[in-house]
């Protein structure tokens, strides 16, 4: 089988399979004239962070939930698992153009990227080289509206596609809530120095034996102009280049000082690994 | 109650609370005449990377696993959620001096980091500007042996107690499995760009439908001599600053070029909270 010129797009998220924000993406998808393997959590996977599944094993199941065109697993486990099954075992090694990850119901910007599913998805992708975009609607509602979405999304993965990303990194691309102000545009960003102010409110259950549940205010502490909570705030969507590398460079040279240890000399990091061409899916896809 | 001048010490993992690694933590930890309190997960969260826990609530149990002196809860969530509660609910909003997580049972170098729930523990540590330290041990065996760690960990302790850290940072120290060869020191490194090579092993259940195991050859792909796993090669424990700051600023201005978008003037980050001194623990401690 010759190797097709249609771009390669894998899919995930972290709201399951089932959710709307997938659904939506991959209808977007559709125009870019893109081969689409969608590997997606078969159970909502909001707050994993970039769990791994350890000590048991995972299922994978076919889906037709995205109709014909669209090769669609669920998969058991968490976002990163889903991008590790899809790469080594679904696609055999094949090298998508392009990962995807969302549309998360909700806000993924400044601490946000820590906590989230969509966005492990898409770094799980950049620490295997590959060129990837979580993207997050800042609407939490159940009926969230995505009809303004498309152009952003779409504008985002054809540049993506057509200019590529810097090395090793996953765009954290947040789109404001649909509203009567239209959105201004894309911003790049960078991530804003923002956290919650966790609360924890006690209950005593029917036993008289106390739990509780994690509540919290999300306090944006950094007034900077050039941050992805301000972009939100001026309603454009925030583009943040995010790397895994989690090094604070200049906290080496400040450790270095206030320990008296030696600082090793600098040595640049790797080439990237090489792609692998074949149009096969792996045996998953012949269940 | 005055205000005590013993340093005000909270420890985590991800091991769980009964894991060896955090008993052997708690006993160096009695050598630095420290306030001791752990909050440490209920069961084993190793791989949970940054995982928090919503839609269900949380459990905390008092524990008197390490005897007189120490105040200690298990927490039925993940280690992000153990330093969540800690800080709001058991310590009521004081500030440690020092955070502490693991000791953990294996490597935490170089791509581990993202995947790691030991250092998730420290960097949430670090998101509420408190210094933190995840230490590692590079020894997955159930027997592992941790008699050579304790000058290493009280070393790293002292001098974070003694000097600081930079702000936002955690240390993600990595010690050698013990050997025939002493360890040479500590050594500041940065994050090595490797990553897991993954395979998936399917097997059949007894039903006949396939499930999955994941499988795979860690590879450092990375051949400069500054990084964490070339320290450890050269038996050495490896010191990496992390912080939660995600943004490729490299990145930033080759997107701008490329995508021909323009970027925001740089402005600095907000200052660190302001910390709280008081004695009190939390209605939790008075169960």
């Amino acid at each position: 089988m010759p190797v097709s010129s249609r771009p390669l797009i894998l899919v995930s998220n972290d709201d399951s399979i089932y959710a709307p924000g997938i659904r939506h993406l991959v209808e977007l998808l559709r125009e870019l004239d893109a081969e689409i393997v969608v590997v997606a959590p078969a159970d909502p996977q909001s707050g994993k962070g970039h769990a791994i599944t350890i000590g048991h094993p995972l299922r994978l199941d076919a889906s037709d939930r995205f109709g014909p065109g669209v090769v669609a697993y669920a998969c058991t486990g968490t976002p990163a698992d889903c991008v590790k099954i899809a790469k080594h075992y679904v696609l055999l090694g094949r090298r998508p153009d392009l990962v995807v990850s969302g549309i998360n119901h909700g806000s993924n910007s400044s601490v946000n990227v820590l906590y989230s599913g969509t966005m492990s998805a898409a770094i799980e992708a950049a620490i295997e080289g590959l060129p990837a975009v979580g993207f997050s609607l800042c609407d939490y509602g159940e009926g969230a509206d995505f009809s303004h979405v498309g152009p952003w999304v779409l504008q985002v993965c054809r540049l993506a596609l057509g200019q590529g990303l810097p090395a090793y990194t996953a765009l954290n691309v947040n789109i404001p809530k649909k509203s009567a102000t239209p959105i201004q545009g894309l911003r790049l960003a960078r991530q804003a120095r923002a956290k919650w102010d966790e609360k924890f409110e006690q209950r005593l259950d029917p036993y008289r034996r106390p739990y509780y549940w994690l509540l919290g205010d999300f306090v944006n502490h950094d007034r900077g102009q050039d941050t992805d909570e301000a972009a939100l705030a001026d309603n454009y969507v925030s583009v943040v280049p995010c790397r895994f590398d989690l090094t604070n460079y200049e906290g080496l040279g400040e450790l270095a000082q206030a320990w008296q240890l030696p600082l090793p000399p600098a040595s640049p990091a790797a080439a990237p690994p090489q792609p692998v061409a074949s149009e096969a899916y792996g045996p998953a896809a012949e269940q």
